[in-house]
């Protein structure tokens, strides 16, 4: 066991603050990662200030790690120091039910462990997130990453990336076909520019005319208003997909309406009450709506590929670990283009 | 054009009340059907009374119709005099655009013509419905019906039987599944009877501890208390398919917690707000809700042809043409096993 410095919150009301947490030790299955890169996920507010419940303290946010190998364990196959790798958001499942068996650890019916604010195994107490110096995790839960993209940039890729490459995949979003994002934040310009790769007509629904020229050079070929009713009613019955990533609970009728006959719209970013849906509205057309949680670690590997051989990765602006309090006021006013990333050096500096 | 007698409503607060209407001659593709038996559809009170605005009056009600042909169009090739037929809620589409092409008349884009309260192609006026004493439909809306079957309890089969058949079809329910039936009335038996013969395993879910022995002796294998919050928990993310036949708009979060990870609860009823649904519930297992409405032509036709095989009719109970009033009172109180069929020979004699 080893102590590394961390970022943490030690109440729901504290702003972020400098905090020496424990690792375990590297056992035979770990690999021991230096982070250099740290993702800004809209879950580390809602953790660190406990608005979803649940949350013990100290809470070490962060599960868009980059890093680099520091060591193996001796059981260790697929990595070697010096190697570039990533962390999502688990980092160990049961492996043993259906849903782990089928690499769809994400919904392990046991209770996948999170990155941060799970219960830990190891140590017990809690897991501590990559807002720290270094992380140690069974490799199965390791993900490599290309060297050719802008690691940096590559942070998201493990959060935000995943939660909207998995129902695009899932949902099996093909060429031609048209695809609706709502919502331009995080998620959305991720599912921009993997709807766009992956061949898509897509369509950035948006409330804000002024996000037109930002969602088309993501990769959007159009744009539609979602408070002009002529547009949405131009759209109506037309669509083969929706990814919706509004974090909050809405009206979701409206976006409904947009859908064809036997199409989808998923739910990715609403951890929360949504408004009423008329039942109708699903009825007339056989119109579905489901949700989709981040992705399992096959495909998370499989999007990291395809973001190296696209060369894609997310639209950051750096920052440093001390910068985190005002990053998450800004994250909160919708103030980013279009997630932050904390330059993990900063901290070992600190 | 022939006068037919009829019962109508003449305004939304009006009860319904003989009233003679017009028929179309029979066209070259046209079926004339002598009208035997005419279900009750809770539709048909939405309708008469303008619950759902757009009513048109007079409105003759009535879309689980069982009859004889009487004569046939020169270019009529599927029946001829003296066949047992069904018609349900449909009497014509565009026939051309893609949900027509695929055999979903339901969703017809351009809208189907529906058996009552719709704009009439030949006659202009609206559609006039089964409580009258015959029809004139174009041959490819009128069904075969089996002539093994209990004729008077196969009317319901043409809306209630087809709406449950449908998803439950389109879903994919198979040998061994586990499937929940939400709901025990019209649309609620036909599901479990459906399900029971396709192999499932049916579960009734209820909040009726009442209609335990009923729901067994329908087909269901276990009963569900929904009120129960024990019995609920033991059954969480369990079941592979729901049938939501619940007719109004309803919490269905604790339904959505049955559900295992990629299932679907398909809505059937519930024409109306349904309760906000939490976001959360839908993401965390890959969840689905989804509507359905009636079903095609030849699924229709298919389903008619099971019934056929495998002798399942409705749970009826026979009135007169007089006593609709009453009938619709006691539907409204539910208080029927589980589908009123009319008589249709007590309006020729009226």
């Amino acid at each position: 066991m080893t102590e590394v410095k961390a970022y943490a919150a030690t109440s729901s009301t504290a702003d972020l603050a400098p905090l020496d947490i424990k690792r375990r030790d590297t056992t035979t299955q770990d690999v021991e990662i230096d982070i250099l890169y740290c993702g800004v996920c809209h879950s580390d507010i809602h953790t660190a200030r406990n608005d979803w419940k649940g949350s013990k303290y100290p809470v070490v946010p962060g599960h868009e790690i980059i890093g680099r190998v520091l060591s193996v364990g001796d059981n260790v196959s697929k990595f070697k120091e010096g190697d570039l790798v990533g962390v999502g958001c688990m980092v160990d499942s049961c492996q043993t039910c259906n849903s782990c068996k089928e690499d769809l650890e994400q919904y392990c019916e046991n209770g996948a462990t999170f990155t941060y604010n799970s219960p830990d195994k190891h140590l017990g107490g809690q897991t501590y997130g990559g807002y720290s110096e270094k992380v140690v995790v069974d490799e199965k839960f390791v993900l490599k990453v290309p060297e050719n993209i802008d690691l940096k940039a590559a942070a998201p890729l493990l959060c935000a990336g995943i939660t909207t490459w998995s129902p695009l995949r899932h949902w099996k979003v093909k060429k031609g076909d048209k695809v609706g994002v709502i919502g331009l934040g995080g998620l959305g310009h991720m599912g921009v520019k993997f709807a766009h790769a992956l061949g898509a007509h897509v369509v950035m629904i948006t409330t804000s005319p002024s996000k037109t020229s930002d969602a088309k050079e993501l990769g959007a070929d159009e744009v539609l208003i979602s408070k002009d009713s002529e547009q949405m009613k131009a759209h109506a019955n037309s669509f083969d997909f929706l990814l919706n990533t509004i974090p909050v609970g809405h009206d979701t009728n409206p976006y409904i309406g947009l859908l064809k006959r036997d199409a989808s719209m998923v739910m990715v970013g609403a951890i929360e009450p949504l408004d009423p849906i008329h039942g109708g509205g699903l009825i007339a057309g056989r119109k579905r709506i489901a949700g989709s949680i981040i992705g399992g670690i096959k495909e998370t590997q499989e999007m990291l590929d395809f973001c190296g051989e696209h060369n894609i990765v997310s639209d950051i602006e750096m920052i440093k670990m001390q910068d985190i309090n005002n990053a998450y006021e800004r994250i909160i006013k919708s103030d980013v283009k279009y997630r932050f990333v904390i330059d993990m050096k900063s901290l070992k500096e600190s």
